[in-house]
Parts: structure tokens; sequence; C-alpha cells
């Protein structure tokens, strides 16, 4: 048993720099700046809330929030409490919500007024304890009036450094989210990585932009504060709003998609705007195209790198390093992280040499403890020692690792395997694309048949036709689209992920099998 | 119980940074350059003769080694067959070394030929099994032949994060050395901490020149590993050779003691060599007095800082750091290192305010396991849920850190406390003194008399009368000491360390206490 002297815990992140220099701003929100002392102390007093109301050990803590320096307070307040947080993304469905909240057993749910008052009664049937985060409900109490006379000296709290700290659930891009178990310790020293792999340093002003609730802002977020730096906090992207934040803060360092920053590059508005302190430009979940890539670098002056990572090994796990960015392209991961092995295995366990396609896999400390009441998932998971992450890659002649595909998402079609990201990467350099997906769909004599679904930039008049016709000139025959579908728009996540599962289903008669 | 998939172990270092950069060179020894992949195959296979010799978990390995590249495959293959690792310093007595070698009942000694001939027969009668490290012995096995047909691929091994890595034992500034057991996890984390604070740069080129015995420069040689720079080898110090091993090495980063950059600061041949890749200096074991650390830090045109720590938390705790450095003067050690909390406390537990002396504690993953066999002295060190440094010391108004002297080291004489490095501070400023150190020795009349060692400059005629004077110029009465003793030279530990105790007994009648 770990002892408080020298244990790992998330909550002794804010404690630490609050002694080391307690009058810094650690947060700014708005109009609202607060010091790493004050950060600490309003943790504190949430901690002392939960554990005055009587929350005890292993109690889940369910957040509905989107970013505020609230939410800074409340991770961090669970953690020191010694609770378990599980975030949750306000945009999935009331039945999602209901499944996680049944899953856990939530004993406490948190959410911002607006994005909760719909669905108070529900929930009641399953938890009655309802504290409204921003804004206010009734009768319900609120995170304000729940800090008032608690005590702002931090409670002692036996935590162990396996302990589960959250249970985020992965985004349901597939089927039922399943609820990723994470430590303090997975936690702790994935941040301790990023601030090495990143470089960051004290006097840095980050952003926290993406949702909090999400592993990957949440890991970003966790490593500024750890460093000691100031994180401005908003809500959602809006490319002029976030120009202007960047330039009254002076941001050096930020994490976005990067569709983001393509539309600050192209912005009407941009050259109003000084971005010039911009150091460090972190970008994830899909590589950036050459052009755009080449032209953040010359005209924002700063490095960029894609970080990934996923909620089961605490991101990240890998980065693609600004000195390679254009060097090479295409889907590449880069090297791993100073805390992680990352290696190419196929089905059996053997690892794969360089140029062998196989899925990646990792070891390292900020693995996930396992899936949530899902031993059978968890052991498929870190089969043969290593963690699997479901995603296919090789290693280059460079020893730079390259993604193929989401396992799940290979087509096979007449006996050929086809990357849906190959095909993907060739639709997104059609002019009149603006975003597509392809997926494997059911199909009589292809058994897989490459489908295309795009949506088209406003006023084009492309046809299923031209782009066909594109991609023959761009890929093999076996690769070509056997159909092309245009939508107005394409089913997404909350963090911007095409839901492949959803076009699968939805369009899973598509070529009318007979049999 | 920790799996494979996302344990902490020190032997994990080497093997991701030889995924990442196997070709980059990781140590250099003289002609010998040995880059990431051959450092983790020469360990690998060092853990597999270990293991294929019958050691098993729990076995302790025993070492009596200068530094050597040897040393460090040593170190790492230990770690990685999941042994433990109990370095001694060479240069403490044959009884000392039969006392550790008894108390953790050694499986394996390994040393340095010219360090161990004349002790094989006394030490074959605690342990059969020798192994020499450079040179060779007779018929005993030799660490390269030991590492002849054994397997590159590292062996699986069940390590646990909390697992004891190694025992070291405390320096024996005081009766008999202290065995202390260090986690897998302390050092790792120690590690990622020490990246963090001193800004450890990838392509840095560093020095291991203090012993790898001793935490301090093992400390620091992990972290220059992990951080994936590389580290040159060299085993003593002298002047000369340093300032040529920095100019052909380009050593951006180096530790040393203060008496060691004072040597290459007045070296009459330092004009000849370029010191111009010194990025940063760390110093540890003592302040560095103003002139010194002002013009270092104007010839050298490097950053430098001071680290402090102890075997019982990995090293480093806390940092004065670069940009302090010439704004106070004195015995600073700064602020915490941000895995640690440090905090002032009095005998009864109490947190003290700026301003008021008490003992250093310290809270962080990097505290000991505790003490080898010694639970009591263990209980003692973590009174109150802290670890006792065993060192008094306050915060000054900025909340920087002002040691006072180590708690057993504090003179009561005639009902006052004198803190015998301030005497030591005034002692070292006579211009004729070129070491000095102050202890109280049983006084009839005063309890304790404060008493001085001092050793003069060559060549000087400096007398008792003449360094008395002088103190009763810059001290309070109660603080100039009863009797000034010169000396040739001061009793030293291999670290050099003053051994205060050894004069305390030798000088024990000084005074001649009459009843």
């Amino acid at each position: 048993m770990q002892s408080i002297v020298n244990r790992v815990a998330i909550g002794d992140i804010l404690r630490r720099n609050a002694a080391r220099f307690p009058d810094k701003v650690a947060i700014i929100d708005g109009g609202k700046r607060i010091t790493y002392r004050e950060l600490d102390q309003l943790s504190n007093q949430f901690a002392n809330y939960l554990l005055s109301s009587g929350y005890t050990k292993g109690d889940t803590i369910l957040t509905i929030c989107m970013n505020s320096w609230e939410y800074v307070v409340i991770y961090n307040g669970i953690a020191k409490a010694g609770l378990i947080w599980v975030p949750i993304n306000p945009g999935i469905s009331i039945n999602e919500k209901l499944y996680i909240l049944d899953q856990v057993e939530a004993k406490l749910i948190m959410g911002d007024a607006p994005l909760i008052q719909n669905d108070i009664e529900t929930f009641k049937k399953s938890c009655q304890n309802i504290l409204a985060v921003r804004g206010s409900l009734g009768d319900t109490n609120t995170f304000l009036l729940a800090l008032e006379d608690q005590s702002e000296v931090e409670p002692e709290v036996e935590i162990e450094d396996r302990d589960v700290a959250q249970i985020m659930f992965t985004s349901g891009t597939t089927g039922n989210p399943k609820g990723v178990m994470t430590s303090h310790l997975a936690v702790y020293i994935a941040s301790l990585g990023n601030i090495i792999e990143s470089n960051f340093q004290e006097d840095e002003k980050t952003l926290t932009m993406m949702p909090l609730f999400h592993c990957a802002q949440h890991t970003f977020t966790v490593s500024a504060l750890h460093r000691g730096a100031t994180s401005v906090v908003i809500s959602g992207f809006e490319p002029e709003a976030l120009m202007k934040t960047i330039e009254d803060h002076q941001i050096t360092n930020m994490f976005a998609l990067p569709i983001m920053y393509k539309a600050l590059l192209y912005h009407p508005n941009r050259p109003k705007y000084d971005l010039s302190s911009l150091r460090r430009c972190t970008y994830a979940m899909a590589p950036m195209d050459r052009q755009t890539l080449e032209k953040c670098i010359h005209e924002f002056k700063a490095e960029f790198a894609l970080g990934t990572g996923q909620t089961e090994i605490y991101p990240a796990t890998m980065t693609f390093r600004p000195e390679e960015q254009l060097r090479r392209f295409g889907s590449y991961w880069g090297t791993s992280n100073l805390i992680n092995d990352t290696a190419i295995m196929d089905d059996d366990g053997n690892i794969l040499e360089k140029g062998q396609v196989g899925e990646i896999v990792h070891r390292g400390p900020n693995v996930m403890n396992g899936y949530f009441r899902n031993e059978e998932e968890t052991a498929k998971s870190r089969a043969f020692g290593w963690h699997h992450t479901g995603d296919l890659g090789y290693w280059d002649e460079d020893g730079q690792l390259v993604f193929v595909d989401r396992k799940k998402d290979i087509i096979k079609t007449g006996g050929e395997n086809v990357a849906s990201i190959k095909v993907e990467g060739v639709l997104l350099t059609h002019k009149d694309v603006a975003n597509a997906v392809a997926v494997g769909l059911p199909h009589e004599r292809w058994s897989e048949a490459v489908t295309a679904f795009v949506v088209l930039n406003p006023g084009s008049q492309a046809t299923e036709e031209d782009i066909i016709n594109y991609c023959k000139e761009h890929l093999g025959g076996f690769q070509v689209p056997k159909s092309v579908v245009i939508l107005e728009q394409l089913p997404l996540t909350a963090t911007g992920k095409i839901q492949k599962h959803v076009l699968r289903r939805q369009y899973t008669n598509h070529y009318q099998i007979t049999n």
C-alpha cells in the first residue's frame, strides 16, 4: 500500500505548484483569473464538499459540462477526494447518457444548467444528487454554493498510485461506449511525458479549447498545469474569437484539429490579428495535407507536431515531430514518446519488421487499468502483454511509424485489402470535395464494395461520375469506389470523428444483396 | 500487481530509447562509443547472464566500481533482471564493506580488479561469487566473459512499480551506514522530474564524472539517458583532463562540486581550451561563494543551478534556479521540484511559516521504500506523513528555501544555538583558509564549545589567534570558536563531504573535561 509520503496522485499536482508559485495565474476564463494558490484552494473546497456530503472511495461523479474554470476545479477536486471522475460528452444522446450513468452507478451528476435542464427528471430515476455547474436550475444545488463554507485545506485521503481516477467512455465510433479506467499514476506520468516531448516551458501560455471531457484536451491541460504554465479556457471553436484570444493572451502553445488551423489560415480577417506569440501548435485526430501544413508553418511561424494516443493509453503515446513535418507526408505518427514502447504486431503476437503492416501496440505506465466491468475486453486489449490499439500501421525505413487505418476500417474487397484512409485521401484532394469517407458495404460479388460518402463544397455541381473518374486517375482499380453517395453532411461525434458505423448501418442494403 | 503492459521499471528506459533512436550514441568512454541499441543489448546480455546464473528476485548484487561504460551496463542489467543493485563506495574501509555485504547478504560481488584484488579472500568468506569488471583476477570470471553467448533479447521478468531496485548506503557522516531501499518508480519519476527541471534536451552532451555509486551522479546519468542525450563517462576529477573532455566532446550539461568549478575557473591553462559548449552547470553538496559564482557565470557563459536531494528521496528534490543565482546569496536551496512537496516542520509535526527555522521535510513519489531491515528508523523518517531530511532550514520572504544546517550539526553552546555552517562561512572568507569546518566539542562550561578545524593555503603563516580575531570581527561573541585547530587536511568521504563525526571522536577530549 502506498503511503501519503510517496504516493502518485493527480491532486498532488496543483498543491505542489501552489507552493512553488502561489501568485502565478493558472487559469484564465473570460474576465476571471485564478492563481495556482486559488485553484488549489478551490479544488480543496470542492473535495471537502464531496467528502462532507458523504461520498466515499469508489464513488463515481458524472459530469456533463463544457469547458470552464469550474470544470478544472471539478476534476481536481474529485481527484483530491479520491473519488472517480466520469466525464461525459454533452453531445451524446440521452440514452447513451443513461447507459453510462447506470453502468457506473453514478452517485452525483454535475452539469452545466443549459445542458442538463431537460433531462433532470430522467436522471433522477437513477441518481438523486444533481449539482448545477454553470447557471442554476430551480431548487437544484449549485457548484458555487457547494463551495461555500468549505475549508480551503486539502483533505488527507488515502489514495494509491493505481487507484482509478477517472472513467472516460470511448467516443462510440462503434456500438456501445466502453468505460476506460485510468489510474492516478497513468495521468501523472503521461503529463510528465508530454511536458518533455512538447518541451513545455513554465512561462507558456496555453489554450484549453478542445473539450475537457476528452482525453486529448484533458491530458494537454493537466500537462500545462503540471508544468506551471497559464491555461486560457474557452469553450468551442470560432475562428475569429480564437484569433482574438491568441492575440489578447499571447498564446504560445495550443492544441486543435487540422480543420481548425486551416480555418484560421484562410480566414479573411487573419491579418487583423497578431498571432506571432504562437510557438508550438499540436494537432491530432487526423493528418494535415501538405499544402495546408507548409502554409501553416510558414504563416504562423510556429512549430507543428502531431500527437497521437487514445483514452485506453493516456495520451500522448507518439509524436510526429516538428523537424519531421516537412520531410515526409502521409499518415505519419512518428516515434514513440519516451514513456512508451511501440511495436507492430501480427494476430499471433509476433513483432513485425520495418515495412510490414500490423496492429500498433504499446506498453507504458499510461496504459489503462482496464475496461470497466469488462474483463473479457480488457484481456483482449492486452493480449501477448501489449496494449492493442485497434490501429494498423507500419514502420518506414527511417523508423517513423505510418498509420494505415483502423483495423476494422480496412475494406476487404474481391480478395484485396483497401485502406479506407487511402481512398479518403484521394477524395479529399478533389477540388469540389469538402469532406469524405470510404467504407466497405456488403456486396454480392465483391464481398465488400468500396463506397464513398462525400460532402461537396457550397455551389459545386460535381457528380458521382466526376468523382469516380477522378479516383480512377489516382487509385488502383480495386481501390476505386464502386459507388459515391453525395450527402449534405456526414455523421460526426462531438469531437469531430466521422461515425462510419452510422453510415454502415444506414446503407447496409445499398447494393441490394439479392440472396 | 502490475502487468508488464503498464509497469514502471528502470530497465524500460533504455529499451524505449533504443527503439526511438537506435544508432544514436548513448555513452562515450575513452575511445569507446556505445549506441542506444548497443547499450540496451549489452544490458540485456548482462541481465540474461544474471538470470541464467540462477540469481532470482530479491537477490542483491554488490558493486565496487569506479565510473565506466561497464558500470552503466551493470546497473541497467541488474534492473532488467529484477534484481537489487547495491553500489558501494570503493573508498570505504574493508570493515564497512563487509558490514554492507553481510547486511544485504550479497549473492554476487562485482568490482574493478584493482579495487577488490586485496580483499577477495575476505569477501569470499561471505560471498563466493565474484566477477571482475575492469581488469582480471587470476581465475575469477570477468564481466566481459560473462556477456559472451548471452542473448541480446531482453528477458521478460515480473517487476512491480514499487519493487526495490537498489539499496544505496548513506555515506556515513555518522555511525554505521544505513541501507536506503529505492524503488523502480522512485528512480523513474525522479529522472522525469530532473529532465523537466533542468530543461534537459535530447541533443545534450552530458558528463558522468562524479561517482555513479552515489545518488547524485546516478540520477543525473539516468536522466540524461532517459532524455536520449549522450553521456561522456570519465572517472575522477583532474581539471585539465576535464577541460579537454569538455572541448573534445562539446559538453553542454554537467554536474560537479563547487570546488571543481573553482578549480577550472582559476586554472592557468583554461584559456587553452574551448569551453563555450557549456550551457548548464549543476552543482551540489555545498553553496558557491558569491565571487566564484559571479565569475563562473561570467566566464563560462553558462547557467548555474544548485540541485539538492538525498539518497532517501531520490534527487533532485529542490533547485536553486539559474535566474535566482545572482539575486540572493547564502545557503539557498531555492524551490521544490515539480514532483515534490517541501515544508518546514517543528518537532511536533506542525508546518511552520516563512522565516521560522525547522526541519526540511518532503513528500513525493521519489521517497524511499524505507531503510533496509530497520523499521524503526523508517518510521522515524516519515513521522507525521512527511519524509524527514535531518536538515534545518526556513523559507525567506520570497518563498525561497534557505538551508541552516544539518540538524545534528547545530552546536548548543552556553544556552545558544550556533549553526556550524555560519561559522564555516566566515572561516572560508579568510584569505589564508583553504577549507574549514566547525563542530561542537564537549566543554565543562559551555556544554559544547564551538571549535574550528582549518586547512591553510600553501605557504600561509596564519595562527590560531589570527583566525579567532578575524572571527570576532564577523561573528557574534557566542559564535566565535573557542579554539582553532590547524590541520594538514580534513577527513573527507569519497564524495567530498567532511566527516565531522571523525573529528568529534578524535577531539572529544580537546577541552579535557576534568570531572
